[in-house]
């Protein structure tokens, strides 16, 4: 066992069989929602209460945020490109980085381990300003009362999700007086039902997918191949011609 | 308008305002399951009866097929060097080619074409076999009762979601006496539920983000970096070492 | 050995030696240039006259097109968000597909099919007319004198590496009256010194690594992080604001 | 100018005239090699001396390592999966991370770091053994004396291009008893020759697209399609096969 080559713990095939975590996959068709199966897949289990129907809640918020996202800008180019439907979606996935929404995944890990060693919201800010670093989670450039935000609150608190990491992110928020944002809540929530910072950026990048998807077929369907920018939006602002020395 | 660069009809986005197909993202996620912000993503409607939940049954259908799928196995050698996990979940997503889910574009075109062109299942066949090409969607090297195909199909008769797509799916499996495979029936279901072919492969991405991103966590947890193979494993049949020859 | 899961002509690996077709390394190292390394990998054998300085000079001419290049600009949206330099640089190969730079495949199968059968420039464009699909390789957007193009084709004919393939590429463009393209010219000359068509689009997609490497490190050393388009630039024409109905 | 969206010193184009870094492409493709240009790019001049020949060597050196690389596995398994040849190698290029050639840039920067404050080795050593972490650059999982690293320590040596860098390099290997590995030969080259540690991972990118594309096009022309493993290399150790829990 401990010498095969390929080892895991989250799925097995055999012939007319396929387990997920143990679980027939017919049956989690027949009896679960796919939000469920995500926490199920991330966590080891299948929910005990609404878990599952507040992922899907994460999911819905964020399927697309239209060209303001430079993923979609991303995979826009690239599926004029004459590429398969997976490799333009491919391109907008890689865009998922520590600027855009990765901070799902460095908020997680601070909340889960602020909770866990009952450090205050305060400590941490001071931690942050001690390092000259920005706290996580907390701003967004376009929406001062994000209607996303708002409604995954209100819904984890009416659901009893809403526990210490959230909470924790809240404060943090007030304490730099910046409003939490989109990363933010999806980080408290997440952390609150038990799935670990290392999925953080899943959150985002499943349902992102469904955008990327969606904005490839729109760029084949009704745009001219090779997307071609306007030269009058560029500025060079290197050498001027010259020629090449000779040796 | 028409001479703006980025031109949708998928979005909006305001300062606190995100319209998805024109519906605001809040009461999207209020009062829809993700399976129908696919649907209205793909179609540009809501759907008016169990559309979202086939989607979500096809999506938890796909999710992970351990190891036997090249693409699980192609992230988790990229997400033992010390990548991002978006990154190695695009790794995965690259491979979901024509050989690999890709069969649903191919095969939903097929079955929407003759649909629209009364073409029967005899007609197709006789059509592949004449170009000596593979008809899609039959035929699965592992499962001759795949239990996903099997309650995919019952739920959709089930909820009156079958049509003429999936009718003609299943004649030319008879046809060529093989099995309609989990490409096959997705690609009729989806077709049944008005979603355009272009979208095929998006019902087995989405879900495959899931597995990919839950082997990246497990391989950066559970293994050791940079995936080593074993030498046995490895035949070379190329030329003896020899000598530059000198000029 | 037919058993090996692994099996390779390429390359072989042992303590303290690395073969490439054969040849030590390090051997290469002192003895060839990168040009000579790129043949020998892809035919099999090292040069025996220029063909390694014209395959460098094929690198030379396509290296970076600026902004007019979609892969650049995916590459500098997804550089902007955070992601390592190799995630960046992926994201801009992917775009490097049938509609930019992937042209170098198809023409070079069509030469190298066509020069192998006998086959005329005219039937070659009659053929293409008779299915109305456009010929591989002719045409420009920007350039009517593509000084890339000229510079390769004199210096094929300097060295004597120009041969049938290129003679027939420049046939095919008298014959629809438009210039030959840098794909038309690249397909011509790798076709003349015996490189397989399948290798077609490598000698697109390895110049350009590194004008999307210098790309990435531009973005990410002159540019703030997260690439925002101008809200001006983008039009909507999907559905107005609506009510999700309750059902 | 500073207001155009798209800002660059790299390249510029207008109607028949492309400019790298002010050079014209058509004198750079007669009068340099692939290593000037790739020199020119990254640095913004022409190199006075022999920094061009070394870069070609450096790229020679780092081509292929075979399957040992997890970026050839990588893309060998994507390679299988019916898809073009640019996105099997992208999906290699993205497996060159922090553990599989990223070191260069990690090990660059510290030498560019260390050479500008005049931190000697023994500094260098302390500071990571304070902090617990491996220095980069050293020790190698197969080879004890590489052919490569020997092979471009004598010829920067000869060529005069070893500079202080390498030395410090060399003496941070002699203080931690560890030879000298690729990674830290090149991070010790390119930083002589006055290229920005930024540009660290590419010196390893761009030659392994080469063997990239050699694998997959081997991949596609030797294997059959959807590389499949051997049941017997994987071991399951989740939970055995259950029942969902109704609710």
């Amino acid at each position: 066992m401990t010498d095969a080559f390929w080892k895991t713990s989250l799925s097995a095939v055999e012939k007319n069989k396929i387990l997920i975590r143990g679980y027939r996959v017919q049956d989690l068709m027949e009896h679960c929602s796919f939000g469920d199966v995500i926490y199920l897949t991330f966590t080891g289990d299948l929910p005990a209460g609404r878990q599952g129907q507040i992922i899907e809640m994460i999911l819905t918020s964020s399927t697309d945020h239209s060209f303001l996202a430079p993923s979609i800008d991303a995979t826009r180019f690239v599926a004029s490109c004459g590429v398969p439907l997976q490799a333009a979606v491919a391109a907008g996935v890689i865009a998922l980085g520590d600027h855009h929404g990765g901070a799902i995944e460095q908020c997680a890990k601070l909340l889960q381990d602020s909770v866990r060693a009952a450090t205050t919201a305060m400590e941490v800010v001071r931690d942050f300003r001690r390092r000259k670093q920005r706290v996580p989670g907390v701003g967004h450039p376009w929406h001062t009362e994000d209607p996303r935000t708002i409604k995954l609150i209100a819904k984890a608190r009416e659901w009893d999700i809403a526990g210490p990491h959230l909470q924790l992110a809240e404060s943090i928020a007030a304490a730099v007086n910046l409003p939490l944002n989109i990363d933010g809540v999806i980080s408290g929530i997440i952390s609150d039902i038990g799935i670990s910072w290392q999925y953080g950026r899943a959150f985002f990048i499943l349902p992102r997918v469904v955008g990327l998807a969606a904005h490839t077929v729109e760029e084949i369907t009704r745009e001219r191949p090779f997307r071609a920018i306007d030269l009058k939006d560029v500025a060079y602002d290197g050498p001027p011609e010259r020629d090449v020395p000779r040796r």
